[in-house]
């Protein structure tokens, strides 16, 4: 198993590239307020974000080193970064919560520039927006990052693909595993447990993401919560986990049968298997992220209505491209994706098969154990 | 055990609640973004909000039912509330992103009105940047939302604070049994995960939130991750966990000698006891939580610099509150905290101890299993 972290010098080559479009696009700073844009400059790596209290910034200027301006609780950590620059005040604070702070070290990088925010799909302002009217009123020229920031991260580093490809082993494993703690009479509510006390055992740092479903024909959806039904012989059960290392996600699912399952239940699982080989086939550098949803959709239509057939993945458990019918993103080598196959099973009931596979440059890699074969039975 | 959810009509009492004060401070409607506020108000409640893909918005009219202007992925799980005005976009959309749909339903409902959003401290507005600018250019008038949002939920009802409890009582029963998984020897980051597969087997939903750290004297902070170094006989080893029962967190740690501890260590717990006895004797309806706050610090110091000694606790991790010397909020009955004494045990080293209460008229009522006695051996 590969080591921890990142070397400073993947740090160095990310701020330089991102200063490179800075400069292409006028921006003097860029200001980073959400853990992954944090993280992904700095290294910065706590589950503390799961507190709301407190904002974090990180500036990154158009020369120079990357600015931390964070609340003093996070000053031991970030001292551990290769960030050198950490300005640090006590929060929360209910009359300045780092505003001022931040405002004095905006203007001193970026002087009369245009600061870039993050502002496109997916992104927010992790800040209360009074405080970034505040900063507005300092007379600090705000605008859209330009992608800039979502543009880096959609390309990953082979040491970032070792990330992804570990998490996927771990949760590999634990879907192997699926056996010891979902059968016939078996609550959902206790297959999602038992599901991720699993990959804790096989060595998920965490398991920030579990959906799944079950019924005779398969799901209504694969967003709801487990509740208290049990399992029974005939259901078809889907787990579809981000479980994390390292501060890297996998994305992907499995499906099993309780008991032999129905012939309709098993060519919905070839059209799925069929569709991802499509998927797989689609993905290389060139093609469009709608090339891709256009191979699988050719054999399982378009889904459950969401019509998307997967995602980028990375430091979030989606992130970047859709693949969807409107999403004209090109492929590069680099990127890691999911393909998310979806087939209507029956009125208002889905099935869906997920994996994950990074875009090289003869073609796509698989990094999640791919499927395949009948549908395993439990 | 308690059952999940809640009546239909506590969300009706919060929307009634919201809509009072909405007319008070004469908006016409709010737009809630993100996870807690729209699960407060809908019952909304998916692991899904993981994925940063797509926004999700929920308002509040003046007055009638609440409107869902969602993706429509989630509409099968939002059709499953009371919300009866579910409008749906096929999302992500990088044309459009649910921006008209959610103008035209802002226009219905809040007219030439004020629309309040949430920008207080702990806020944030869960959208893209240049949606809102969007949104703002369509001639709708947004601004704060005076606080409403956030004050209401500080006051939790019976049904919440026993979502809480059962909380509580599920990590009491994971710390029951640290012995399991902690010993000299074992790395820190397999007591991590070891603890967190204890609070899955003792009924947590899920486990959003782990921190903790060891060593001979104390810890260095709070939030880092843990890493590979392994337990050794004379640390001490403070485990703090949000682990989260059908949408409500606890957040309380408990602190462990790995054999006998020193004179010091066994010092400062009882320091850090006795400064949780203070706080808790202080939280009476009508104190402040500066007040709280001034008891704890009088045993124990400003504790780690980040001054905070406690919080508000509830459907996320930390919210409400500061126990800081700068806050001035009340404390009412119905508000759910966490009494959080730090201690300083050498330079740059903390023991930090938490408890969780409920203020209740006559004064505090504990949550967690209280801790007492001395320091657990493992």
């Amino acid at each position: 198993m590969s080591g921890r972290g990142f070397e400073a010098s993947e740090y160095r080559a990310r701020l330089k590239a991102a200063q490179m479009a800075m400069v292409r696009h006028e921006l003097s700073a860029i200001l980073l307020t959400t853990e992954p844009e944090v993280r992904y400059f700095s290294g910065f790596q706590t589950r503390f974000w799961e507190s709301p209290s407190r904002p974090w910034f990180l500036i990154l200027p158009a020369s120079g080193g990357p600015v931390a301006v964070i609340p003093s609780i996070g000053e031991a950590l970030m001292r551990t970064t290769w960030v050198s620059d950490v300005r640090t005040w006590s929060a929360p604070d209910p009359i300045d919560d780092g505003v001022t702070l931040l405002a004095e070290a905006l203007r001193e990088v970026a002087g009369e520039g245009k600061i870039g925010v993050p502002s496109g799909m997916e992104s927010h302002l992790r800040m209360p927006l009074a405080d970034f009217g505040r900063l507005q009123a300092q007379g600090l020229e705000f605008g859209d990052d330009a992608g800039i920031i979502a543009t880096l991260r959609a390309i990953k580093t082979e040491a970032e693909i070792d990330k992804i490809t570990q998490a996927c082993k771990i949760a590999g494993r634990a879907f192997g595993r699926v056996n010891e703690v979902a059968r016939h009479g078996v609550k959902l509510e206790d297959v999602f447990r038992g599901f991720q006390r699993l990959l804790l055992e096989e060595g998920a740092d965490w398991v920030p993401y579990l959906a799944g479903g079950a019924g005779p024909k398969g799901y209504a959806d694969v967003i709801s919560p487990a509740g208290p039904q049990a399992l029974k012989t005939g259901d078809v059960l889907m787990l579809d986990t981000g479980a994390v290392w390292d501060g890297y996600f996998c994305d992907f699912d499995r499906n099993f049968a309780i008991g032999v399952p129905s012939r309709q239940t098993q060519s919905a699982w070839g059209k799925l298997q069929d569709a991802a080989i499509a998927g797989f086939e689609a993905a290389k550098p060139g093609a469009e992220a709608s090339d891709v949803w256009r191979a699988m959709a050719a054999i399982v239509g378009d889904g459950d209505g969401a019509g998307r057939l997967g995602h980028g993945l990375g430091m979030q458990l989606t992130e970047g491209l859709s693949l969807t019918k409107r999403d004209h993103t090109v492929l590069e080598a680099g990127m890691v994706i999911t393909l998310e196959p979806s087939i209507e099973t029956d009125a208002g009931m889905v099935m869906v098969h997920e994996e994950n596979i990074v875009i090289r440059d003869g073609g796509a890699q698989i990094l999640s154990p791919w499927a395949s074969g009948p549908l395993p039975v439990l």
